[in-house]
């Protein structure tokens, strides 16, 4: 297949990067090539194509990498002006709530729920409850408005998902999980309503539950990520 | 004045954050009014406009904050496409390729450099070797090429200041008052030259050395800040 044109997607399955990338390509109805990578045991391929952080996703488009998950979605939204739904709205002002939140999710919501995963007892309680002190934030100061000027859609983006739901979708769409591995509750309806229904309406949408993973194995990998991580703070 | 169409950059001297929108909009010739914020007291109006973070820089124009440098520069880029230079190129694989590579300044390099600042002995001479080693992949991945491709220009944007020469400017637009601080080099000609002669005419464009600080003023800061640091780290 020629190189122009081509689009080639390297990613993991759990990682939440690439599954980043894999959403947007498929909302916007891209077709892609997947390449699936062993991040124990890095192919050369992916070595040369990020060299500087060795990571997926990388998204290869006529033969050049482009890498870093939000730096990809920047990159599809703006190649593929005309597929599908646009990612990030045209409003200046709102396209810039929709990153800074997104980034909210990323560095406050994700970072947190990691560090939850690697502690245990106080210290992971001490996670959770700022995990869930974030989600708060995140409805109250964000979302609530974000939602409420999407006029009734069931989107940040409006019907169809967008930048900020599908960064969301990536680090929350498996809350349930989470919950029923750590024993606690992340998202509660009482606390946190218009984000407990949003994820709901995040998790069922189609390309989402096509792109979801079985519950057992990643259940396997929570235990596999929190067993290596306490036995490195241990030693 | 009317909130239409006016811009507020509330910011503090020494935060390379605010810096970064002050150099964005002297670049662009926006006018803007400046609020200099006091960061070990925050004004109320600060905690209002940025109450998720608390932090400079907020970006207010018709009345609405903006926050985080990065998501500010899109914004000015988008909302004053015709005032001045660009900020960012046209073509898409760029500027991902820019994106990429401010985002490594940030998190790579500066976060490095702060590092440096905050610890002695061993511990300061490996995080000072590593931003040297940081400042060799940038040279070698990725300044090489985009340089190349800015033909003969003197900046990664062309003949003014863009998005990746601005976030570099503020991170290492000092370079050599951090020398002088740590007693080490940082930007060695012989092994970053490429990096050495960019940096060098960054620093001499007139709306950076304008936006400069003196020195003594920025040693008195670093001085301030690593004090403050290996205290707590002693305590």
């Amino acid at each position: 297949m020629a190189e122009q044109n081509r689009v080639v997607l390297h990613g993991m399955w759990a990682s939440p990067f690439a599954k980043r990338v894999e959403l947007a390509l498929k909302i916007k109805g891209i077709p892609f090539e997947y390449v699936e990578e062993d991040i124990q045991n890095k192919s050369p391929e992916l070595v040369k194509l990020n060299p500087v952080y060795k990571k997926v996703p990388v998204l290869v488009h006529n033969g050049r990498p482009i890498c870093e998950s939000f730096v990809i979605m920047e990159y599809i939204d703006e190649v593929w002006k005309n597929n599908g739904p646009p990612l990030l709205p045209q409003d200046p002002y709102r396209r810039s709530q929709i990153r800074f939140w997104a980034d909210f999710v990323q560095k406050q919501v994700f970072e947190g729920l990691f560090l939850s995963l690697t502690t245990e007892g106080e210290a992971q309680e001490k996670a959770i409850k700022e995990v869930k002190e974030k989600l708060k934030v995140l409805e109250e100061q964000g979302l609530k408005s974000l939602l409420s000027e999407a006029e009734g859609s069931p989107f940040v983006n409006g019907d169809e998902l967008g930048f900020l739901d599908i960064v969301t979708l990536t680090v929350l769409g498996m809350y349930e999980i989470h919950e029923e591995f750590s024993g606690m509750k992340l998202v509660e309806e009482e606390k946190i309503p218009i984000m407990y229904s949003w994820l709901n309406r995040l998790k069922e949408h189609p390309v989402a539950k096509e792109a979801g993973a079985p519950k057992e194995k990643v259940l396997a990998l929570l235990q596999f990520i929190r067993q290596k991580a306490l036995r490195s703070t241990a030693a």
